[in-house]
């Protein structure tokens, strides 16, 4: 049994923070201990975990991430999005976290991102968790 | 106890999908629900998943790797695989695949490709399933 | 229950090698099978695996992200740490590592590191083991 989160980007690259939903998925099925691994099943699309506090930083972070893979230059795959698939390959696909006493061991200023390489869309990131003992 | 896919890249910088060979290790052990965690033992090679459908993606990836880090450049490490060792680092050593009434659980175009960076070489993925209740 | 590993990095980008620190806690906890997974709820560093018997390849890996992003460049993040966030989400958060007969399954040449992006500073790895059977 795994949950599904389902959220809808806004822009062509976007972030969206789902740090509620896991939240609430770990609160609604009683998990004290464990791992949950978060998984995006799309390929222009990753998952990253850091600063909730300033949104700049998510900013700074995809700006940079366009800068390092532009939107049509000279690719072979010509769907118009090789620079959305270039990203999430060097951001991730999946990211684990710990489970304890029934809370996220996120540090203070942690946050799960969501980023949208090629959107605007309806997105799922799908949420499984390994219960410990 | 975990499952050793082997593989044999072509070229230097090459990819192999190795999504059907995982499938296999999955009926084989008749595992219904679980998390499969996939890791590559090796310095200068990596683990991602993405578009299995248009080749040229995966080519857009590893083109673009090569422009990150250029090989023979005025690197401190002198074995001529600095490169190599930094497309490793940006990429990944491992990912997680969520197993689901047998079944993995990818998205419609994912594939699962062990990312060469120093070859032709003989090259080992570990596949370990922990299966869930 | 997960254990925490915390050490002391010495300058603003640094790398130190934190294999021998997780086979202890293997060791200890009398792990035989199983999966673990290394997490750092830092937003300004990263961990990754790679070769430590020339430690001019962690070097080499530590220069091509220091320029790939600089330090001071005009980001919207005003802290003066941009830099260490983005190449915290390029490198990664959290990695996983299989345990089989009581021992660490990493290639010969591998090690485990944690990266420094914006030290020197007091820093922790939370470790949790999943056993199998």
């Amino acid at each position: 049994m795994f949950n599904i989160i389902r959220i809808k980007s806004k822009k062509r690259v976007d972030a969206i923070e789902i740090t509620d939903y896991v939240r609430n998925i770990i609160k609604s099925l009683g998990v004290k201990d464990g791992v949950c691994v978060l998984y995006v099943p799309h390929t222009t699309a990753g998952i990253i975990i850091n600063e909730n506090a300033d949104p700049n930083v998510i900013e700074d972070i995809l700006d940079r991430l366009s800068e390092f893979a532009k939107e049509n230059l000279n690719y072979k795959h010509l769907e118009g999005n090789a620079d959305s698939h270039i990203k999430s390959s060097i951001t991730s696909s999946s990211v684990n976290l710990i489970i304890e006493n029934g809370e996220l061991m996120l540090g203070t200023w942690q946050g799960v991102f969501f980023l949208e390489f090629d959107g605007p869309r309806e997105r799922k990131i799908y949420c499984k968790i390994l219960k410990d003992g």
